[in-house]
């Protein structure tokens, strides 16, 4: 997989966004249903809102829609079979699991680890920005845990996550989920599909 | 039909409503596959997003958003094979066709209608807040435009209209289109077919 090859989309996500979570359960089967790679692209939220002008996130600004954003995503998870239970905290702050993802973005473990990640915030109701708590995801991952919490933590590491962040906003993400198929962008768990359907037919 | 009917679906829907036109496109047949009547609920968006402090259509507050919206409607139109063309003026003012649809909510025509002026809006860039387009739509429909205009332009379906207008904001309406199932409240044309669905499963 390279940036040069077709068949691949980018995805784009945060670990504190509902539909990030929903879209994180679906897209390894399905990409691999219609042989297209994923290019892991874990990003931060916070800075693409404050930049667009929103404090925090867009759904909290209306208790209507939030209200609304919560019984849609219960329901979206029980149509795709996806476990869900609502966080008390939201938006979790997860910048550090954020970094050990990119970290491992070209690692085999990282969609295991990215989809723990997310049940424990959005089905276990964890803090998933705690060290403890993210140790023990890389474990289970059969990973060695401590040397990649030590890579993620550095300077490097963190730079690449500002910068990943950068890049989003560069290349017109407001919102996450975002895929990028053959350079068209596509924004939200709803468009998953299309997305994965256009790589596939390149 | 009637509201004691469980298999029946209520259509809220706003005639400048980029994925109103889209849904528009498509419920009739998608109801009647699942055997769903229609409950046709034209309503007015602007002054329930100025209720909810939004001045204008939310897309609008976000050049970023709006761009994306536009590629994302031209995509989903493909997608579901629904005429297409981005109107010159958005979002288009149509009180008058909200009014004339209203009116004949009950009607066997008000299907016919309703995707005409959708389509004048969404693909042909016509302005449906003008009279002459209207007539011509009803004419069309087979109906007594006239006769239905004078009754659509008076004062107790004029109040009507705000009536329906203040039931979308007092049910939790934040936007359109919206569906009602069984109780449920579903926002947004990716929507549709799971208001309908539990709408069919009652």
């Amino acid at each position: 997989m390279g940036a040069s090859d077709p068949r691949r989309v980018e995805f784009w996500f945060d670990f504190g966004s509902t539909y990030s979570h929903l879209a994180m359960m679906r897209i390894a089967p399905a990409a691999a249903a219609l042989g297209v790679a994923i290019d892991w692209r874990p990003f931060l939220l916070g800075p693409v809102f404050r930049a667009l002008g929103w404090d925090g996130s867009p759904f909290l600004a209306q208790e209507r829609k939030l209200d609304y954003v919560w019984r849609d995503a219960a329901r979206e998870a029980r149509k795709y079979g996806v476990p869900w239970r609502r966080p008390t905290a939201f938006p979790r702050r997860a910048v550090l699991p954020s970094r050990v993802a990119l970290c491992g973005a070209q690692a085999p473990w990282v969609g295991a680890f990215c989809r723990r990640m997310m049940l424990l915030n959005f089905a276990e109701d964890r803090d998933i920005d705690d060290e403890t708590v993210v140790l023990a995801a890389l474990a289970e991952s059969g990973v060695d845990a401590d040397a990649i919490l030590v890579q993620a933590q550095g300077e490097a590491n963190k730079l690449a996550l500002r910068r990943q962040t950068d890049e989003a906003m560069a290349r017109g993400v407001f919102g996450a989920p975002t895929f990028f198929a053959r350079g068209e962008l596509f924004w939200g768990n709803d468009r998953l599909d299309d997305a994965l359907a256009l790589a596939a037919a390149a």
